[in-house]
């Protein structure tokens, strides 16, 4: 079966973004329905472990590497789910995931960069932003939390920011989940209907709900703006969890490919000596 | 099948501590073989999962839990195994996994829990140490990096802390991967057959092995002087990685469960008024 890239077919083409011509229910580059779509996301699983795993190797080469992965999409368009069902793929240790929740009184008494930088992992980790810095133009722009000219100042030092990520040796793979309302309702619904997810029901999440056309049009200025040769957008249409769930599985097997990391010996390591100081010794 | 308790079996009991006595091949309380194990870790999942998530749901009910897993064992141990096949299982939204190296100088400069307190996950995650406060009476000992007075200081201060954690709401569940010098060389020797282990390889823990029997002592010393009710020390036979894996698995499930931990439902939230609000709205 002949698999078709899924950062071309998702990738949003440079210029204005229109958000209304990406049909959130849509299933771009992949064939088949919600049950085929489990199963080769667990298929998926030896790749990704495996490819996460150079990521950590590459520590002990002569160019460490890392991967960020930005989660960014409206409440329930399925943040948690990709950490849980694909992020989950990969070895914990070399994972490090980070949630943004609104900025600490201490946080915003910085650059709203400031706590992102701290969050940055090192390198030889995956680091996986649940919300980013796009909150600080996205709801800082549709709640008007900052000035016109204050918003147009954070597109440019994002760009900068991420160039500097990408320099350092840091693949950006940013991924906007697209919902649409209906299936927000639905999921916001189902929410109140399960006791066990009670928990995660925020009545402020249906507050933010009523200026979706604000936010809708904050993504697509964030996403025409910081849409760099560097650091490019893809938008993953999340209407199906499924689809959701297994795009950004192969997004991150195509991103880890493309960075062609093999296994690398530590500078220095005599294999030879090594077996020898082994074989001799009679530690017991 | 009926199950028998794993921490019983593997909890240390009080007084003075023999290893020697500890079968690190042995499979307390679990009956089967390798492929068994590997499949019944597998079928723990849901269950490890579903525990887990309440430990972050907690965060909405009136008394907010965490977990913190310790793991300590010799190099090759399989610190980084029970993270790879167990710690795995779980959301990893939810967890904080900490690898602690040799400290640095700015760590050196402050007391010796003052990076392990700033390591330690918000309420309402589950934390994994690997390598821990613990190294600081076990390498610091065997290798005389703190003097008698300090070593002797350090048990205490561990267990003020340890319960100064429980007392907040903290399950403290301390595992000691136990295994022979016959399969750290085994597996050191593994490590250098496989271009894709090169990179585990630390000469230095060649090294370290020569100390085998200065490490035992400090950790038998450890383990009796900080096996306390609050936090117990469990030791995990490990030449057996299955076991070690499912085995460690189990004392997590089993820890777990007697949080006793159900699905909050947020203070103040009124399901009815919500699903109005929702039925109402004509976003779209």
């Amino acid at each position: 079966m002949s698999e078709e890239s899924l950062a071309e077919a998702l990738r949003v083409p440079p210029g204005p973004v229109d958000l209304s011509a990406w049909d959130p229910a849509a299933t771009p580059a992949i064939s088949g329905d919600k049950s085929d779509g489990e199963e080769r996301l667990a298929a998926l699983g030896p790749d990704l472990l495996d490819l996460a795993t150079r990521v950590m190797a590459s520590k002990e080469s002569e160019r460490p590497r890392r991967l960020l992965l930005v989660l960014q999409g409206m409440d329930t368009s399925g943040k948690g789910g990709v950490l849980k069902h694909t992020v989950a793929l990969m070895d914990p240790v070399g994972l490090r995931v980070t949630s943004f929740k609104a900025p600490t009184e201490e946080e915003r008494s910085h650059d709203f960069l400031w706590r992102i930088e701290r969050a940055v992992p090192p390198l030889g980790f995956i680091g996986v932003f649940d919300r980013s810095h796009y909150e600080d133009v996205l709801i800082q722009r549709v709640r008007h939390f900052a000035d016109d000219a204050e918003i147009e100042r954070r597109y440019g030092a994002i760009n900068d920011f991420e160039r500097r990520l990408v320099d350092e040796g840091t693949v950006v793979l940013k991924c906007m989940l697209h919902i649409s309302p209906e299936a927000q309702k639905e999921r916001l619904l189902a929410r109140l209907d399960d006791p066990a997810k009670h928990w995660k029901y925020n009545p402020g999440d249906v507050d933010e709900r009523q200026l979706w056309a604000d936010y809708r049009r904050a993504y697509e200025i964030a996403l025409e703006r910081c849409n760099t040769e560097h650091a490019p957008w893809f938008i993953v249409p999340s209407d199906r969890k499924w689809y959701r769930n297994l795009a950004i599985a192969r997004l991150l097997r195509e991103h880890l490919e493309d960075m062609g990391l093999g296994w690398p010996t530590p500078a220095g390591l005599d294999l030879e000596a090594e077996r020898r100081r082994l074989a001799e010794d009679t530690v017991s």
